[in-house]
């Protein structure tokens, strides 16, 4: 590593607000269909997935975000068979839902195909083989035309999207309209997990926004949040469904669920990390009472 | 706000890892006899302090930090009388303790006496007329010399120092020979409380040698940790205790203990939050167990 | 000075092109009445002032700005007695044009007084005195309404105005109209000189419309430009008059005039610096050419 | 083109002085045995290319320091035929020298095959064929190595070699025991021209050297100098021949001999460019003469 980097991939969270990353060795970068792609090399992280200039996932740390995402609701269900997943391209999520041997079927709906090729040539280990899995379908669309058009219900779904900017591919996937169709494809006592946004109490306005909106539709609505290195933040997430709460479980319930179906080589989530996840701080909670935005069709909600 | 600001302070955590922050208006810069100082004015965060290139508190967010550092400790102890405070010259410790009405006696013992009087100036609302304080003792000298010439027992000691840096006034504060001296000073029943290094996974070394050196002095040692936006990272502090654990309390008991002494206008601290910082997620308990590192007067920490 | 500055100004010249200038200190921030100050400390340039966000005029080469602006119109005036400055307010362009004694009258226009006084006081090397010459008289005002009103004539008018931004105070002293009465305001046998927006061929239209405009209202005009390292470019300049050219006289024409008139103590002009100046490059000459932009009040030129 | 880029190379020429270059795709980035290579695609320049961290050259403005490079010395040879170049991977020195149709034999002299074999695929407008002319031969080999061993004699050398970095492959081609060997490797009559480092004032030290070293063994050592935008500088180069002087020709001359010899389509050099080239300003006078550093094989030279 030289002593100073000369290429360097700068992510802004604001007008007066960057990050620099270091780059060791620029991987791919292109355009799709859909959104700017760049796969890079660094000293820091490693290898590291970027959209439309917003670091997605990094080698070194794509296990605390999937874990986060997928865990928690494929642990608070009794017996997860069915599973849908909007986004989720890099394959990490397939990978992480695939250790529930309890899982029969698996859909990834996603519009970016060659995202999705270019992602299991460069990010191998991100999927670690889980696209060939026979339980797994992918199919390549827009999944707001998926979840109108397929009437099929679920045990969970998952929403794996980038952040809606202004003409990236998925604003239409944040809405009361979205939320509600995806309520309906649930079976009885099943739930969805997403990534919601920022929890920088400074840029909290969007997942104040998606939670107001989930509310809609959902009994239990639950923010939860996990400091993620490549991020340079603490994201969120949220968990909702009709029946089930994720904050009436203790860690001895969590390690026991987890211990008893055999998830054995989490590196992140337990029963400690879901008690950590979940406990939302006393500012957090104040902000987001005070936050009444509701995001609409007509209506959406754009990330810097 | 210009739609791109053009004066920057950059700080850098690694060779390759920066983050930038736009600044309205320098307030003051200059050398002190210990450390380079910098007041800035920020668009995103407020007015923030940077000692030797390194953000120490914003005036957003700087009640997530010394909430995090002060409350945990005062909360524990039964009756917190006589406080000792090495560093902290923003006075924002002072404040936080002072809400506590059974403190008598609150010592602070800062080397750099020009720091504290910038402080005072620019940045009143952090010690909010705490130096006035009748109760508050203010000694300019090494906190190091202060605690080994001084006898006197206290029931909690914070430690509010900035990172060691190779040049910088404080790295014989964080060595094993300096805490032992501060185990003897606590009364029975006291302890302490410190911040301690960032709690990145990538960046993780110098939390693990402060907690495994604590460990030599005190039975009880209990990382926690808070994610702080200014900062860009979660950061680490640790609770140290011959008799009392931070883990032993639910989020009942901090709840009834604030309302029972009338801490009534915290932001970020209560009961949920304290067991948000005390639940450390798995992959940190398995870097700081896979580390051990002890520092010592000869062979101190530096962070980068 | 550390290894790595934490303190950068960044000026912009376009939105992919960025030089980044290390800081030592920030000597004052502030806004006028009429635009923003900075005046900072760097280890590379010594002590800069910004105005707006861009590099006016450093400690370590403000000799190459100043002397490229004065002197080339100073030596080819035979006797320059009555002189009138617009903007300026650095007082170096004073000191430059003190330095010949056939100088009677000197009369500087400068819109920002607070600016004037600014620079007197952390910057007095550049007027090194100037502004305390009974020669020289400093009107805080309008530069357009000033030689719009005062019917005076002028041996020699110079223009040194920032680069007009879009809010900025200059945008009415680059137009077609202003030029046509600053021809008016010279004696016969008088000349002008200015500054005029950067000589890169990638960012050359500013002087294109400039050299253009000036074409309109008098017989000789003549770019120059000079290679200012603070300011990353070369940058232009134009000499305007009815009846004489720059192009005239060779590398010993001006060595005679600078030693006749006892200039001794130059250190960027002289002869050889001359011929420099006003050769222009081929890219140049035809890139001016292809352009035909007029500036007028009703459609004045932005610069970036 | 982004109203923000997020890919940025940042070039720096001091620890406190850099230059940013949004990317809009890096083309190519690898490390050959000899040095780091990077292609990129930017909006400002086209595309660049990249060693060790610096601009070599860019679509936008390579017209600049190539004819700059070429032309003179070959302007100024009476019938150039036998022309040999160490460095100039690129290929577009070739292209230069193939516009004289005297040219029988051209030898270039690279020791990174590699490194060419990426220009001609990315950057083929550089050599533009020259690689395929039955003029022109290359040799992949130490230029230092190939000239100390061949002792064929040439109407002109060209060195174009990167900047010599610590470890980068060509310190020894600019020291006083290589310069000696390339004088005696001329035909009488024959010069050299080579690019020669920063004519930046404040970074002044490596041209000087350069040139004092090259005085112990030419009679004629002439530097001149082009505003190369892409290098946000005004680059030097050096003349340098026992009996010619790039000094004795005036703006005819040249243009007399490009038109008679038909070279007819260049950009930049022509006579008036050939008279601004070698008019070297007061100040670079002044600070080359103040300078006595010589460079050696035991003593060599690196630039930042």
């Amino acid at each position: 590593m030289p002593s100073r980097a000369w290429k360097w991939f700068i992510e802004y969270t604001h007008p007066t607000q960057a990050h620099m990353h270091g780059v060791d060795k620029y991987i791919y970068s292109g355009k799709t269909a859909y959104q700017q792609i760049e796969i890079i090399e660094t000293d820091f992280f490693g290898r590291c997935l970027i959209l439309d200039g917003k670091i997605q996932s990094s080698q070194f740390d794509e296990y605390i975000y999937h874990e986060t995402l997928i865990h928690p609701a494929m642990a608070l269900h009794p017996e997860p068979k069915k599973i849908l997943v909007a986004g989720g391209g890099e394959g990490a999520v397939l990978r992480e839902i695939l250790k529930y041997h309890s899982v029969e079927k698996l859909v990834m709906v996603d519009i970016d195909e060659e995202a999705v090729g270019l992602c299991k040539l460069h990010l191998p280990q991100w999927s670690d083989g889980a696209f060939d899995n026979p339980k797994v379908k992918v199919l390549y669309m827009d999944a707001r035309k998926f979840i109108e058009e397929n009437k099929e219900k679920w045990d969970i779904i998952f929403l794996d999207l980038p952040e809606p900017l202004g003409d990236g591919p998925c604003y239409l996937l944040f809405t009361r309209e979205f939320y509600k169709i995806v309520a309906e494809r649930l079976k009885a006592g099943g739930h969805i997990a997403l990534q919601a946004d920022n929890l920088n109490p400074r840029l909290f306005h969007s997942h104040a926004a998606i939670y107001n909106t989930l509310r809609l539709h959902f009994n239990h609505v639950e923010s939860y949040g996990a400091y993620i290195p490549s991020f340079d933040t603490k994201w969120g997430f949220i968990f909702a469904s009709q029946s089930t709460s994720a904050l009436d479980c203790n860690v001895k319930n969590i390690d026991d669920i987890l211990e008893e179906r055999k998830i054995g080589d989490l590196r992140f989530y337990d029963g400690l990390t879901h008690q950590a996840l979940f406990s939302l701080p006393k500012d957090i909670r104040l902000l987001r009472s005070q936050d009444n935005r509701i995001i609409e069709d007509d209506n959406p909600l754009f990330s810097f």
